[in-house]
């Protein structure tokens, strides 16, 4: 696992604390590893940092590469580890040591002064390390947990050339650009309010229209692929998660209304759909005939996220799901899962994600078995079924153990956002233990009362990610099918106020999504305007535009190309096949 | 207000409670009074009553009608009033008259051995009650508070001809046909599961089609006119709560997660729509030039309502509303608050409940400021100003002081349910207060800032309630446009299936919602099925359909009407056509 990038990085993250040490002797150390984009490691300061803090301990890092000390392995005894950290007033390094297991040896790392408890490797010296930047501070709690004490981390980032960090940093940058969080604000797609609370974002009309668009696209593309929509409530009473096993191993994730030692009702809002959505099977007797059974929803759910998780649309406590069930045979097993497979690719591809995705395969652990419902036999069973299906399709993907769900093995649809932190997309999870929880029944053709398979499955995931994965995949310029305004009308003086009038309301009667820009500004302004909005196409319309006979209008495009004049209807013609096709790219 | 009807019902009640303490004399007595539908009384019997029971009950009532006891009233003291009630062992009358003002005089009525504590007025005589029944067993707390006794409630009614009581009976055997509670379930529009909970139904795939198509319906046509489709958190922390006041004012319909006394976090599930929606507002500074701001949304509420309060569709504890506020200057008031009521006019005309609603202008009570915000002086002088508006409206309406909502008046559109029992389906209110809690300015065209009016409307009300009075008014029969299966296919023998499956594929690609009805069963039992399940169209496929050139198929419809034999092109487009202009009748 560990490449030669890594031990780099986290030689950084040592040099990082060393010298926070030299400069505030009083702080204490929590853990500094090396990360996909650099390194971090957790203090508890005596005082709150600041960014220029972070230049002045910068600066001490410069001067440790050059002091070039050597970095020395040795191993200890557990009593003089916990010793020298006791003294040294580390309490979050003895917690550690304490709880490393028995016949683990306790490896420490030593530079000049300087000493940590590590696994290593690390390099030789400290002059090794050269290309580095710090990035940012952040809150943490100690190991996660919001009940521990918050420390303060400082993230940063190193490489093995110059080359390399500027590239990366020019990379952020341009990550920073592309932001969702950042342009989805400014750009009015979303807000936040503080005494709404934390991850729960306020979709502005922005937002909620491209929502919209894509939920009727999902729902209409699944009615055609045989699904039954349905609508399950948001919220149950704790006895139904006490059958689903949600109650026993998800329980810390729910926002749960009531208490159980004094209530005689004791709901839970829901973090997922699947029993709800059972209710829909339950309803009748079923047979072989009902089956495959496609059900899907546009559905809420709610997750109580700790608060250092939650960022912009990407991880949020209440979003939005295109879920779905699909209760099937063994032997409709194979094509049933293509079929998710094959929908979720499609539906992918259209809104242009598709190249973005990568493939895992998360599987259980069978050393976490308390983590599960089911035996291992049953687990290996089920996994070899799936790996059968996986490797029969047109994709490859890698094995994540431990990242099943709690009832079943899942294939993830992976997609990392501009700051490359990676997070599930989509997912498909064969589970063969829910329906006889939930005594869930059919006859098959012989008359025998069976149990289906049930797939888990979203087609294109969570309404709120995905559009903030487009909105960085395009930097806020949606493509015209999706974008909230498709075109702004510009009247360049108050004399072509009714001509763009009753060019709006062509516009409006053909079903576009319009804005007329009326104000008492320059065209100019308003072009740039129109442009930083991301509005895809402009309607210039001056005095000869207004007095021609065909009605033309003089068209631009938000990245700058001017497609000159044209009669309105020749350009409503073009935008409406471009909706249609749901057209990537703009018509020049 | 009290007619001779109500006096009837009235004292037939006490009738009723004579014969329950003939029959029962250690049973206690609640209260009886006369109600739209009939009367009923409460009573706390010493064991559970059954519908046999209640015939013993009416036999005994008849005697006492035939005994024709004058009916007496007299005065009493308050002491001589308590101390007959504590000596005859009804701590309920007890408690009546212990709560009643010092100055009100305790009347009494009495029948023979029997009576009661009543304000009257009653007949002269027990014989003039003749023709009544009873109806039904109800469980209701006492004084409708959960944490008082359960009491046994009886209902009946009366009326004073023989021909009206059968006409009412009639009436409600038609009742029973068309209550969506029932015939809901039945059709599979929805179902109910105790582990989940009282009062959140689950829509099953036909009761979730017809909810989208009227979504997508009022959607479309609220932003046709104007509107911006937000999309806002279910949940907020208390701070949002205590600003808006529902915190003081409708804390006890709320569902609260977390526990002041102890939580850092303390959130709650929306009840309404309105501060998460000022939200849109609240996100940029905003000037005359956005004024009137119309929002819309698909939104979702919930009400912790009492069990006895839940009722099929219509009364539950989550539900979906056509919610939407509109930001206005006091110039623009009227026109559009204008537009909320013709908006949901338009839409109620095309679904068909425009015929049954009346009109309610539900205005505050000076008696109980404390259930208001605002001082008396300013409600006087926006009810004043909605009077005006509604005064030159096209309908009629009645007053109902004490309905305002606790920021500020409203027009209520009431609709009766098929026993009789009246809800609001849609509301239009004039908010004055909220706007300057949550500080929404904006610079008026002097550049001063203003709080603007706020208008909280529904445009079709709640899409589970509308639904359930769809069903009820249609008798599960809906128009072909929201008909959540719109085309049955049948084919008379197997030699028809692939000419069905043809026909069957050139529906749906014209997107119509078809089942292909390939069963091993007689053509005479499918025709019956689907007239049962409503689907408005049957093609029935023989022989000569199939060998036809022209794709001939055989029409019927669920009525019962047989439109012959046609070409399928023929029948798809108007079928198309129907659907396209939302009638509400067949073909033929």
């Amino acid at each position: 696992m560990e490449d030669s990038l890594e031990i780099l990085r986290h030689s950084t993250s040592h040099l990082l604390a060393q010298a926070v040490k030299r400069l505030f002797p009083e702080t204490r150390l929590g853990i500094g590893p090396a990360i996909d984009t650099g390194f971090y490691y957790d203090f508890e300061p005596t005082t709150l940092w600041t960014s220029d803090d972070l230049l002045t301990i910068e600066k001490e890092m410069h001067k440790i590469m050059k002091e070039n000390l050597p970095i020395q392995k040795s191993i200890w005894t557990r009593e003089q580890a916990v010793q020298y950290f006791t003294e040294h007033n580390e309490p979050y390094k003895v917690e550690l040591i304490q709880e490393l297991p028995a016949d683990e040896p306790i490896t420490i790392f030593q530079q000049g002064e300087f000493l940590d408890l590590c696994r290593g490797p690390h390099l030789e010296t400290t002059g090794q390390v050269r290309f580095f930047t710090l990035l940012s501070l952040a809150g943490a709690y100690w190991r996660g947990d919001e009940h521990n004490p918050m420390l303060q981390r400082i993230y940063g980032t190193a490489f093995f050339s110059k080359e390399d960090l500027e590239a990366y940093l020019i990379q952020m940058e341009e990550a920073k650009r592309r932001d969702h969080n950042k342009i989805g604000r400014e750009l009015e797609y979303f807000t936040t309010t503080s005494y709404i609370g934390q991850g729960l974002p306020i979709m502005m009309p922005n937002g909620a229209k491209v929502i919209q668009i894509l939920q009727r696209f999902v729902e209409d593309e699944e009615e055609k692929r045989g699904y039954l929509l349905t609508k399950t409530p948001f919220m149950a009473k704790s006895d139904l998660y006490k059958i689903s096993g949600h109650w026993q191993h998800y329980r810390e994730g729910m926002f749960i209304i009531g208490d159980e030692t004094k209530d005689e009702e004791v709901l839970a809002l829901r973090p997922m759909t699947c029993p709800f959505q059972f209710q829909v099977f339950l309803a009748k007797t079923r047979s072989y005939r009902d089956l495959p059974m496609r059900l899907n929803e546009t559905s809420t759910l709610f997750r109580n996220e700790a608060s250092g998780e939650m960022h912009g649309l990407i991880r949020i406590r209440q979003f939005t799901i295109s879920e779905g069930h699909i209760a099937c045979t063994e032997e409709q097993l194979a094509d049933e899962f293509a079929g998710c497979v094959t929908l979720a690719n499609d539906l992918l591809e259209v809104i242009g994600l598709r190249e973005d995705v990568t493939y895992q395969f998360s599987r259980f652990d069978p050393k976490k078995m308390d983590k599960y419902i089911g035996s291992p036999e049953q687990w290996i069973q089920v996994e070899e079924k799936m790996k059968n299906i996986l490797d029969a399709m047109p994709f490859t993907y890698k094995d994540a153990p431990g990242e099943a769900a709690f009832y079943g093995p899942k294939l993830d649809l992976q997609m990392k956002n501009v700051f490359g932190k990676e997070d599930t997309l989509i997912t498909v999870q064969i589970d063969f233990q829910l329906a006889s929880r939930f005594e869930m029944e059919y006859t098959d053709a012989e008359g025998k009362r069976q149990f289906p398979y049930i797939l888990h499955r979203t087609s294109i995931g969570c309404y709120e990610r995905t559009l903030a994965l487009l909105l960085e995949k395009y930097a806020g310029a949606l493509p015209p099918w999706l974008a909230p305004v498709q075109v702004c009308l510009i009247p360049i003086t108050d004399q072509q106020k009714e001509y763009a009038k009753e060019i709006h309301g062509i516009l409006k009667n053909a079903g576009i999504r319009t804005w007329l820009d009326d104000r008492a500004e320059t065209m100019q302004n308003k072009i740039r305007q129109a442009a930083r909005q991301k509005i895809p196409y402009m309607l210039v319309m001056g005095g000869r535009e207004a007095s021609s006979l065909e009605k033309m209008v003089s068209v631009r495009q938000r990245n700058g190309v001017d497609l000159k004049t044209m009669p309105i209807a020749v350009f409503l013609e073009k935008l409406l096949a471009q909706i249609q096709t749901r057209d990537k790219n703009l018509l020049g």
